[in-house]
């Protein structure tokens, strides 16, 4: 399969589907409404949906249902992106080439931005109407799902370990740790998010959590290598920024080639969970290969 | 019937729940538990909680399901507040007589517990577990109507409303419309989710909302006032503070005693909603006497 086709197709699917649903500019409030859009619409590669998109093609097919709940991941993506980028948190100016929220729309609407982008994630996630055909018992799973992902426990406390850890001397188990809760979490939502919507098994939803953890832990250490590595011009934003704010991060501890090693160790892990899949899991093996291979 | 001895049982009730589920202040990450918690468990009156409860009580008298799917609100309640208090917004130093989050934990660690705890409410609302016996279809709408309430055209737009209106030139209609989102559609929320928990009819949840949205801006107007007639003692915070801000609030326009004159004629028309409704409600029309009441 041609996975650069699929995730085109895919993400102009979620993109037009956001684009169905988010208020126009001038709707009022309009700043905040610009001010979310702004972000949600920076060309975001959509990953945690199609992920959740092509969990839920591993177990039924091609389903309509699956892409409101999909795109309600990268809401919640997007929110917590502008509150990361806030000056009390990581304080950056550009995001995906742009300028980051608050540098736009001031901080106090940066955070407006991000708590609608939050609660609008639940908002979409919670409409009857727009899963007609889901059972609402699923559908609260779904969102046990997106809430468990992102919170205290999951991407927020993710981030909070971040903060505590910088300029401190953790070890590798705190860093993979840390990693699992900020953005393994999420990604683990997304996958199990499209099991469920999918009608998995309680088996298939093991294998599927097997794989989403394994994805999650080589897609944060090839962020890793990419901040070191990659260009300006491929990442949109300041490269190796993490050692300039003493960050620990894999380079730290394995260097470049043994983190790009334990990446691909992770990959081979998580397709090997999908081999009682049949060929509907291609795009999800496709994708465990093109976390370590992508350039931004 | 006693509507203090009414509320300070409920209100324990809110507590003790909140208190079982909330994580221990060792709980990794700790930081950010001791940090939810500290505005959690602050004081707060529970009125969101208490409402729901008590329209829910309306329909059906009492029930168990309703107090987690209560309690929800609170968690949103205490989130909008610690947002709405960092230097980038209001900028206040003291809440309910304590000092503000962010002046004990510092900006970053506020940001994250108000995230932390808006996700929480939704992580609650979605534990099929915690609300065994509900129709999972309603529990879809209870959440529904929390992100609805507390989103871009609820609480949050209702902030964004409030800032771009600082120092502005507005007119009644303007200040009642950002009251209608800001503090009203969670209210709102809170009483249909205890109609929807108790099983209302199309027809009672009509009603019921018609008294939410009365009451709702009859508190606001009461906080008006009390921001001018308290003392900081009663407030626990400073007092006055609408008018140093130049905000223009009811006692703008209508005086202090124009304004408690529209203050309570909301209230009868709150009660006046409930007249189908027999002495299940009563509850709820002391609760709406009891607004306009308070001193705090």
């Amino acid at each position: 399969m041609d996975i650069k086709h699929y995730l085109e197709q895919k993400r102009q699917d979620v993109d037009r589907f956001l684009e169905s649903i988010m208020p126009a500019e001038d709707a009022r409030p309009a700043t905040l409404h610009k001010a979310m859009r702004y972000s949600l619409f920076a060309g975001g590669k959509r990953v945690r949906p199609i992920l959740a998109i092509a969990a839920c093609e591993a177990i039924r097919g091609t389903s309509p249902l699956i892409l409101p709940l999909a795109s309600t991941l990268e809401l919640i993506h997007t929110y917590s992106l502008i509150h990361d980028d806030l000056p009390a948190m990581d304080n950056d100016d550009y995001r995906r080439g742009k300028l980051t929220n608050h540098k736009v729309f001031g901080e106090a609407m940066a955070i407006l931005a991000g708590d609608a982008l939050l609660t609008m994630a639940f908002d979409l996630a919670s409409r009857l109407e727009l899963v007609n055909g889901l059972d609402p018992r699923a559908q609260v799973q779904v969102i046990q799902e997106l809430a468990a992902g992102s919170g205290n426990v999951g991407m927020v406390g993710g981030q909070v370990a971040d903060i505590e850890a910088e300029g401190k001397d953790i070890d590798p188990a705190t860093l993979e740790r840390m990693h699992r809760w900020k953005t393994g979490k999420l990604i683990r939502a997304s996958v199990r998010i499209g099991g469920i919507v999918g009608g998995a098994t309680d088996r298939q939803l093991d294998h599927l959590t097997a794989y989403a953890e394994d994805i999650g832990l080589a897609f944060q250490i090839a962020d890793d290598v990419l901040n070191i590595v990659g260009t300006r011009e491929e990442l949109g934003k300041d490269a190796n920024t993490d050692a300039s704010r003493g960050k620990k991060t894999y380079p730290t501890f394995f260097g470049v080639d043994g983190s790009r090693k334990l990446a691909e160790e992770r990959i081979a892990s998580a397709i090997a969970h999908l081999k009682d899949f049949d060929r509907k899991a291609d795009p999800l093996r496709e994708l465990a290969r093109y976390i370590t291979a992508r350039k931004n």
